[in-house]
């Protein structure tokens, strides 16, 4: 194992009707900034019952709506200024992964000197955070429960990743009745978002870890027996609530211990995404499968066990390499048998665009990628793969 | 799933060479109450490791050493009036579990008003604690990452557990090394006492479960692939990683969500232990196959999944029941095979004594146990069956 530091101090709250706990969660806090998306809390009842749970507790809102999916940094700083100006004491989102990250960068963003996006490239640090809480309604990004937060720069097409312990929420709660209402496509991208964790979590390098990789291929599996029957039945809400868990689980840094992911493919898809506004999830299924083809004769046993183990293939008479490639495509066709997407070119994304791409993916670090080092060469065959 | 609430602020430090960091995780300390057993973290290098680390950061120390195995309520009241005396704004337990359960009841009475053992049986809260860091050179309890403790009564031979959020770790250190030389049997028990902590969550009745089971079965397939190596290579260093790692997972609380844990043959070894003073690994290797036999017609599947996906026995021609009872007799001649005890009587309990431990068993609550609820009877038959 790779020497590690584990620490998360998020509060975990889940099950049906966890809600009304969020009062107690709050204790103390006057005068919430309220920070959701669009009209889908609405829908799935999540807000309704935010509401009623901070009334009663005698907790101001003041409501900051429209996060869009890939959160934007201008709309962070608008709702510091907002959270500034009505001098609220805590930051509560309502929603998926975009609204909470959105609400990360509001929270820190709030209580430093710095601008927000300063923090983001790593040339500010931040001091302190507003507190922070959220209520989950789509099981996805795993960012209720660790510090990660991902905002796109619209000025400059620019979209990355930044982590801070100041971002931790201090609760989160989760409810699967609130991810019934989840429409197929968002169900299905994040189900493909929680696997992407898990497999850069997975495809590492570091030797002796069978403890954090077991655990691993357990949440792989138990997200591969459920979700073609979510699909198939989107308001069982047993199955939501396995996925909704397994989302949490897939990123909240129990996978991680020990180990030293890969994160490559999201890189790549950052680029796309801060380029062509797509789905970040259906960047993910479509890349994947082509980063996995083109690394798969890097550690060999660990897609023997990817396809024994989890995929529940049968190894007879297969040497490694062919059974890395059928896991591959085992995985690719799982997920294009889900309804995600395969091919960039569904997103009008064709040759032209690949040097765009290419660019902005190499332009923060250089080469990237931990489980095989990608240069601009490697990156520009695995975007061609995918178009 | 059930619904439930996770938290565990305990920040974790694991690797070779990590106790280094001692002083950035107590920072702000002046003088700390060093509590620990014997000789055993003299021999390790662990002590002379925490000594230099304390003195380079000018810690003052206060050494308590002499925790017995089984911590006893007597010398916990000892330490907090050290404590007190030294005014000291820490405490630090650096060895295993019985250090560290011992230095929660000081770090906590040492800022209660109520008496230690009255915080135990629930006739008090705590309401502050001292902060509390470890330094773990035993792996097995899992005390290092979370909040509970076993302490004896020695006046009244009660042992019981209690629990409290004022008792988690604010850091603890898990290097290796200071493992390498812990003897076959305690490093036997440990494993032992992983095992039947992650089988204390794993046998229950919760529907839906497939997130949280599969993570235990990876965690015992681990144990399982690494521990006969281990007693046969005891300085086997990426071994003693291994398990150290696994120790901390089986009751970190991550295998214990949305489920509700058995925990009856701890309350049953609870009762041996208390009265006759043996190893409680060793009470729990004796105890919990004869727990199984007698419970292995609850929940027929999940037998069936330990015995093929953890255990690796061939299903073929077998039905659930014969399966089940197949699984139990590995586990006894895998435990039995590392060097665990399998007979109460090796430590001269015999049928003399049963009646006393049934009604030590039966004392706190009545009947008790999750997966079956046990009463006078059943604990009577699993004891005389273990004799």
């Amino acid at each position: 194992m790779q020497n590690f530091r584990y620490y998360n101090p998020t509060r975990l709250y889940f099950g049906r009707g966890v809600v009304e706990h969020l009062p107690e969660a709050m204790n103390g806090t006057r005068r919430v900034l309220m920070v959701y998306g669009g009209g889908s809390i609405k829908r799935s009842g999540a807000y309704d019952d935010v509401v009623q749970a901070l009334r009663q507790a005698e907790i101001e809102m003041v409501e900051f709506p429209g996060i869009e999916p890939n959160p934007r940094v201008g709309t962070v700083r608008r709702a510091i200024q907002e959270a500034r100006a009505r001098e609220v004491d805590a930051v509560l989102a309502v929603g998926g992964g975009s609204a909470i990250d959105a609400a990360k960068g509001i929270a820190v963003g709030a209580k430093s000197e710095a601008d927000i996006w300063d923090i983001v490239m790593g040339r500010a640090e931040p001091a302190s955070a507003l507190p922070l809480y959220t209520v989950l309604t789509l099981a996805a990004t795993g960012s209720e429960m660790n510090k990660n937060s991902v905002l796109t720069n619209e000025a400059t097409a620019e979209k990355y990743g930044w982590s801070s312990e100041w971002a931790y929420p201090r609760a989160s709660f989760l409810d699967p009745y609130y991810t019934r209402t989840v429409p197929k496509d968002h169900t299905v991208y994040g189900i493909v978002d929680m696997m992407s964790h898990i497999f850069e979590q997975y495809f590492h390098t570091v030797d002796n870890t069978p403890v954090t990789d077991r655990q691993a291929e357990g949440v792989l599996a138990a997200i591969i027996e459920t979700a073609p029957k979510l699909v198939a039945n989107l308001e069982d809400l047993k199955l939501r609530e396995t996925i909704l868990f397994a989302g949490t689980v897939a990123l909240n840094g129990t996978l991680s211990m020990g180990v030293i992911g890969d994160w490559a493919t999201h890189n790549i898809e950052h680029a796309v995404s801060a380029l062509f506004d797509i789905p970040h999830a259906a960047g993910l299924a479509i890349l994947f499968p082509h980063w996995m083809r083109h690394v798969h004769h890097v550690r060999p046993k660990r897609w023997v066990n990817l396809a024994t183990r989890v995929f529940g293939l049968d190894p007879s008479g297969k040497d490694d390499e062919e059974l890395a490639l059928e896991a591959i495509d085992w995985l690719a066709d799982f997920w294009r048998g889900l309804g995600a997407p395969s091919r960039l070119s569904d997103f009008g994304i064709g040759e032209a665009h690949v040097e765009a791409i290419v660019e902005k993916a190499m332009a923060r670090r250089g080469p990237f990628g931990q489980f095989k080092t990608l240069t601009a060469d490697d990156v520009r065959t695995i975007v061609r793969n995918a178009l």
